[in-house]
């Protein structure tokens, strides 16, 4: 079995991009992070999801990015908007984030000998976040080549990002098919700590309206 | 004055670095990172240069780069090579250490509003890095400007690497002539709590052959 490298937040997406990357035949080491965001329960959903989907390992990194604040997600005096989803980018948007947590990655997949990173970004029903593009992504990559001792050796590292061109109804049909429970999983951006989403911020209408659009139902435990 | 975000080792090559922003009229926000790196005197040479050269802030993130291990820098099993600078990649390679910082030195300066970012890579006297090279700083300018909101919105990021072509002397007597302190730096991968560099790591050597190349004294402290 090929070792890969994940990223898994805990929500929806990523857990999606789990039961991608095993189906593909990856021994998958999650990779989490605890970074100041608003709330735990994510972790939480990280490692049910981990273990759910048959993680060969999985570890939370810490990273201070509270203390640089400029985020809704990182500096509780900005506000989650819950008006709906506009154009542009909101103000959810963590600067970097992606970035850091990709290096994170790139780190622990050249110690493990992986060639193979999996993020589960997504560029379709997605909240404008510039660092989930697919030009990001391929920028990524030929950057990770340059940067590491493997790429130097010839040995090409790879970036996927299998759901970056679904829409969030595919990936649901997509994860369903595979089996995953997206009852474990949380997207809300301002979940309580068990997990409740909150209904109202883009990620929990994105989310939703995926559902809907799926025809699946929606286990998501919303606060009252 | 335009805000500058600078990665700060507490080395010979960031604090002259550190000497040619300020010399370039920038305010300059000092990152360093306590990584699991074998020795915190770097860290305290890292706040005596940045207090010495007027840095406008100097914070320094915790990220657990121990736990990958894969590094004689973070890997107390791995030692420290003392017989000379070798031809290729050497065990001192952190896998993704320069992509990391780089990645939260980007962070900090989304939320400062600043559109650069030096860093004290040097790829001529130097250990054979991969994350040191010219092409490698590019990729890197280039995945930056894609992935952040600043760069969707037309700022364009500079990532400026001032000694990248420099020897180590010309390194040191830049710096000379910009009334940098050597003795305040600590270079050596396994310093003592003091800073009292080993003299024998290939960071000593390079470092000692830079004085010795540039016609100036040694200011370092060694141990007997």
């Amino acid at each position: 079995m090929k070792p890969a490298v994940l990223l898994l937040s805990g929500g929806l997406d990523s857990a999606t991009c789990l039961a991608l990357a095993r189906r593909q035949g990856f021994d998958v080491y999650c990779l989490s992070f605890d970074y100041g965001q608003r709330h735990c329960a994510e972790l939480d959903a990280s490692r049910r999801v981990a273990a759910a989907l048959g993680a060969a390992e999985h570890r939370v990194i810490n990273f201070g990015l509270a203390q640089f604040g400029g985020s809704a997600l990182t500096d509780t005096n900005i506000a989650v908007p819950i008006g709906g989803v506009q154009p542009g980018i909101p103000v959810t948007y963590v600067p970097a984030r992606n970035t850091i947590m990709l290096s994170l990655a790139l780190a622990w997949a050249e110690v493990l000998g992986s060639r193979d990173i999996f993020v589960g970004v997504n560029a379709v029903d997605y909240s404008g976040y510039p660092d989930c593009r697919p030009e990001y992504i391929a920028a990524f990559e030929t950057m990770a080549n340059l940067a590491t001792k493997a790429g130097v050796e010839g040995v090409k590292l790879s970036v996927h990002a299998p759901l970056i061109n679904l829409s969030k109804a595919e990936i649901i049909r997509t994860g369903v098919a595979l089996g995953v429970d997206y009852g474990l999983t949380v997207s809300c951006y301002q979940a309580d700590a068990r997990g409740r989403a909150c209904g109202q911020c883009d990620s929990c209408r994105l989310r939703a309206e995926g559902f809907a659009a799926a025809g699946v139902a929606d286990p998501t435990s919303y606060l009252a």
